[in-house]
């Protein structure tokens, strides 16, 4: 197992990473002090993990929310029913909420978390690959609201992180895929090294292997880590670690949550978003080649559904990125470095709309 | 017109004091430094207070909320239907929210702007008195949940305060009398030399004497600056300004929000913390009836409702400040002193409710 640590003076916090974490009880016990507690988790996700997690907790007072698979249950609605819940069992501010799941159930108990009594402490416990290298790292809570992601949350440090390889054994390949998608990007925006190793491990990566599983995370967390501890609200650098996620989000929300993951969504919306440096001049065409093969033989799909380009830049526009009426877009500026501007072509990216969503 | 200035390092902001404040149109556009403004505020308020506010902002886009009139309205269905707005209207993350109105439309506005793109920018504009000596200053948003006050909610503090003196020459006497339970709650937590002078100056302040007013409402917002300027995340030193509100809390909720005013409840209250400090030997008989004979002359009542001593205490077990299943309480320690603590006699408490919710 490695530890890392997320630097934010009196809310640091550790990201505990490897095979059988869940199982060492007494890192689990520590790692969650509260006498009252509140797991939230999903339908999917509950019966195949929760076991140990409850086994470490045996003494504690846990109340348990389950909530349905899915994207969509990411809402303001699901997160009044969490508070009922709250309110309901008398859970006081000394109590720890610890979400185990992915994405939605991390960033949907982050943020009741987040707001319960004005914030109590929270414990993130990812089982996708997606949420181990991303999503459970950084403190942003958030819901979706119908006209867009994670338009209503709250930045909400967690005080532990418990990111068990072992979990991902139950992933469909669909998701693994996904979460390959974040770390590509961490190579894309800060480490040619690492895209390259990902390029020679992308084989081991996709079977599974345990050290090369690790070793992706560890390095995807550090990266992400260094960022946020740089840069936690996202005043500056962080947004590089929104690489794609502006294109990425209007496929999502076009497509009502349902129909990409996010990861996928990504995967498109940084090949946009390198195409777009292409047009500008930051990248060659070979480099564009390079990340579509990378992202193609890790198995995810880069053609945008042909929504119109119009319809995109619709979406586009209600990014939490704009300012002063103009979308900032995150975009490469050389392979593995990119860049958070305002001052790109606006020809380019009609062109690049175009290309990508269809005329 | 006078300026306090909150100190929190980069959330530093000013609280701007005094008579025709709204009027100063280059004032209130500075303090709203965005084209893009949500103003929010309520039916009552609205047509009385407005007007001046939008004529500074003539050249800004402002999309106007109104929400209806009362504590029932300080809910996450509320803050919801804001979401929508916002959404609706494409508001960016550089927009500001700003609050024109009492408790319910600061606390609403407040947690709205904290959670919408993760935290937006957002100006309170006070039209009670209790807003502008406490809701007003030092961050603190929430809603309501049916099961306690301000149980969903964020720390998030306003880039401005306008407190404008003239806007309270429209508030009706009762909220008048509400607002100055809180003023002389200051008096009562650290300043036993302002509790004396409002004791002096009562008679003005109920007949709303400007300069008495102002000066009422300069040294509670200095007090509570200075206060939360120290422990802004309520650590320590800010919970005393929650003396009495543990009690109010319950008679609040006890009556569902609506037959009590905030302030009158926390005039109850705080005579009962009076009474329990007393029975443990921090007051004297003849400070508890000093403190009971001013809010008398206040024109508040300081009768809890008769609902019973355990129902009381059970309103008291979902407050915030429980801490390992034991209600920490704000006592008086002297006159003009208070303390946070969990160290108190149960069987004084046990008295208290009984002598004031009854048996």
């Amino acid at each position: 197992m490695q530890t890392l640590t997320v630097a934010l003076d009196d809310r640091s916090y550790p990201i505990h990473v490897g095979p059988g974490v869940l199982r060492q009880q007494a890192l689990v016990q520590a790692a969650i002090p509260a006498q009252s507690v509140l797991l939230v988790s999903n339908a999917t996700v509950a019966p195949l993990h929760a076991a140990p997690l409850k086994a470490a907790l045996a003494d504690r007072n846990v109340v348990e929310v389950i909530i349905p698979d899915g994207e969509q249950h990411k809402s303001l609605a699901t997160a009044g029913r969490m508070f009922d819940v709250l309110v309901a069992n008398r859970i006081g501010r000394d109590a720890v909420v610890v979400a185990l799941g992915g994405g939605v159930v991390g960033d949907l108990a982050g943020f009741v978390a987040a707001c319960y009594q004005r914030g109590i402490d929270y414990v993130q416990v990812p089982t996708t690959l997606l949420a181990q290298v991303d999503s459970s790292v950084g403190g942003k809570t958030a819901v979706n609201h119908p006209g867009g992601k994670n338009l209503i949350g709250a930045f909400h440090q967690p005080i532990a992180v418990l990111a068990d390889t072992d979990v991902l054994a139950t992933l469909p390949d669909r998701e693994l895929r996904a979460g390959l998608a974040e770390v590509i990007k961490y190579g894309l925006i800060c480490d040619s090294g690492f895209f390259a190793w990902i390029e020679a491990n992308i084989g081991a990566l996709l079977a599974r292997d345990p050290a090369a599983l690790t070793h992706a995370i560890h390095r995807s967390c550090e990266v992400k880590a260094g960022i946020v501890a740089r840069d936690e609200r996202e005043q500056g650098e962080r947004a590089l670690l929104n690489l794609g996620h502006t294109f990425g989000h209007a496929i999502e929300a076009a497509t009502g949550y349902v129909e990409w993951l996010h990861g996928e969504a990504i995967a498109a919306g940084m090949l946009i978003a390198a195409d777009l440096s292409h047009r500008m001049g930051a990248l060659t065409r070979a480099d564009v080649e390079r990340i579509e093969a990378l992202l193609a033989r890790a198995g995810l799909r880069t053609q945008a559904p042909r929504m119109g380009a119009e319809k995109a830049a619709g979406y586009m526009s209600i990014d939490k990125k704009v300012q002063a009426g103009r979308v900032r877009l995150v975009l490469m500026q050389g392979f593995g470095r990119a860049r958070f501007t305002a001052d790109y072509d606006d020809a380019a990216l009609r062109d690049t709309l175009r290309a990508h969503f269809g005329p």
